[in-house]
């Protein structure tokens, strides 16, 4: 049994559950103080602040606080998006000795999770006492040995749920084409959740586009110029990670100009040039829709079940650190059958850290512009609830009778 | 008393209150059936329907069904944007007589109004008699003689709401700069909505953008530059309608390529163009997001208020019609005093159809980039309860001791 301080960070994009994993972390903590478990210390502001030692006493929030807190959009602690140098990883080391820190959680995606098994790596080699675990989080679903991402699902539910309202929107009144533009920068997880909208034939959305799949101007006016012809309208997912066969993403404007924390281009505009050139080549009206942050941060669309998952993991990674783990992510596995369930697992960091979960190829279909049967038995239950329905009038014919009969 | 069928219609853009103000209109005309209500009729895709005779017996719709649909984003019978011909009148005259109907009800904005003013003047003109009455919606709030129009309140509480969730995601997460893009074509209404986000100094929006001012891109890339310096961060709101001084919208792609059905281009674009000028200009990061039609479908941001009040004027318009009224649209009118009530008055139609309400002067701050006290105080209330609050944790200092004490 380690005896130590712990310390939980948060780290990447946030998610609308992001807090809720950061909560299952501090509850799980208090329960097992006896294991050895002191201080429960959160780092603002990610590993800037961590380096800057800008820590607070997560151990003397109010539950009642901390649970308020859990649903907020947004990192409850503070995000950073780093690049992290090589003394960085030492540094850490040091700020860990200070504090006595013997327990480490950082909750994030795939460049948390190699800052994880950097700091594992050293503290072996140094001999310094630590039980180092990562907990998964990613809107984009991107992260490999597990079944899905917590922070997924809620994106998911988003997009699905905006999508059917957006679709009964362009039913009522033509003219007749949407763009909508999901986030999904390398993967077209989140394109492809849209999907869950879809409750008939003719239903938005009626296309969807992955970046896994090389762009082609001319295959996509052919198609929604298909979908126009038979239903007078179209409703188009586009990830904001389509890029054309050069390897540039759609939309100039954005990708021109913004560069992230990483020095590398921003997607952003597919859906803006897309309606453009709809207008353009096809002569139809078309606006396009950017939700942009507001896809991680609505809090009226998160999964239940992603709430629950979020917290799970949590919660299962100072466990699994308390019975001695470091070095692991901890993972959601899909039992097998009919009814959805999801166990815990683990994976080491860092093959977690090293690879990128596509879309896989059993999951769009041939001609890639929508999703299979495989990818909606895949997504559904993570959405949580069943997505609101909108019914129709019954539209009962007018039978005329004239004045007076 | 006037005795026959009567025919409500839904026309322009959406909002997501729109179906109430048709629930309105359909129980208030089944309880005065004994008043010389014949049949209820639904026009499917507004005018066009209705010179197709494309119509319904919306007097057979269950009542919990109609209740649901009431619910729903877009328009439960469908609408349209017909550019009106002149002889459009009297053929719509025509089908009134085929039906026998007497009353005539358009829910709708400008365009719709002056539908209704021009088949009222007809109606008059040769002696058939109609009771046709107006009852206003839009999401822009851009129709004069009422205090506000049904459907801007949720539209507003959406941009408030989604705001003050971005707000989060930003405060948690450097780089640091969000412009959020707006609805709001020719009227800064809801661009200044969002504004009811802000809960105190340095919270989002920073900024706000209105059309009803000249752009001017060197002002606000330093308010812009102002705001990063003191809060390290910046959210900022832009109407999609923002145009420079020599009347161009803001964002050229959509603008070149997209027009409306009346052949007008159309803006959007705005927030992506200035997200790329604060990257080019000021070397910060920055994105855009533009919710787009989700604004305007988003059912779980409705206001309780802005629903009751599309209730309201649906049911009003039929009382008013039954005591004779005709060429008049309902209007809410605000009562003086510290507590929010509206009640129900009229303006004429023609009046009304040819004004359109822009964000008055004492709104819009000295310098253009916020919105009065006097905006708040006005706005406040249609937004319905209380917005969502995220409390903070409340980052207890982490006082150290060393291992073993």
């Amino acid at each position: 049994m380690t005896s130590g301080n712990l310390l939980v960070a948060q780290g990447g994009g946030p998610t609308a559950v992001f807090n809720f994993s950061l909560l299952g972390v501090v509850e799980e903590a208090k329960r097992l103080k006896s294991k050895g478990i002191g201080k429960i210390i959160g780092a603002l502001r990610s590993i800037d602040g961590l380096l800057d030692e800008d820590l607070i006493d997560l151990g003397k929030e109010s539950q009642s606080n901390l649970r308020q807190v859990a649903m907020n959009p947004g990192a409850a602690l503070g995000s950073c998006r780093r690049r992290m140098a090589e003394e960085d990883y030492g540094q850490i080391l040091e700020v860990f000795r200070k504090y006595d820190v013997r327990y480490f959680f950082y909750i994030g995606g795939n460049g948390s999770m190699y800052t994880v098994h950097k700091v594992d790596q050293l503290a072996r080699s140094v001999g310094y006492v630590l039980n180092a675990v990562g907990i998964p989080k990613t809107i984009d679903n991107d992260l490999a040995f597990t079944d899905h991402c917590p922070g997924f699902g809620s994106a998911a539910r988003y997009f699905a749920s905006v999508t059917r309202e957006i679709g009964l929107d362009v039913a009522s009144l033509p003219p007749p084409v949407s763009v909508i533009e999901t986030l999904g920068r390398n993967t077209g997880w989140l394109a492809a959740s849209a999907s869950l909208a879809n409750d008939g034939e003719g239903d938005a959305p009626n296309l969807i586009y992955f970046p896994e799949r090389v762009f082609s101007l001319s295959r996509f006016l052919s198609d929604v110029s298909d979908v126009y012809d038979k239903w007078g309208r179209a409703v188009i997912v586009v990830s904001e990670g389509l890029k054309d066969k050069t390897g540039q993403y759609l939309g100039g404007v954005n990708a021109k100009a913004s560069k992230d924390g990483f020095g590398r281009n921003l997607p952003g505009g597919a859906s803006s040039y897309l309606a453009a050139k709809i207008a353009e080549k096809l002569k139809l009206r078309a606006r396009s829709e950017k939700p942009g942050l507001a896809a991680r941060t609505g809090v009226e669309y998160v999964s239940s079940v992603d709430r629950k998952e979020a917290y799970l993991v949590g919660q299962s990674a100072v466990r699994a650190a308390v019975n001695g783990k470091s070095g692991v992510m901890m993972t959601l596995e899909r039992a097998a059958g009919n009814r959805y369930h999801c166990s815990i697992g683990e994976a080491p960091l860092e093959k977690v850290a090293k690879a990128e979960k596509l879309l896989p190829a059993s999951f769009i279909n041939k001609k890639g512009n929508y999703v299979t049967e495989a990818f909606l038995r895949y997504c559904r239950p993570i959405l949580g609830d069943t997505i609101r329905k909108f019914p129709d009038l019954s539209k009962h014919l007018l039978t005329f009778a004239a004045r007076g009969k």
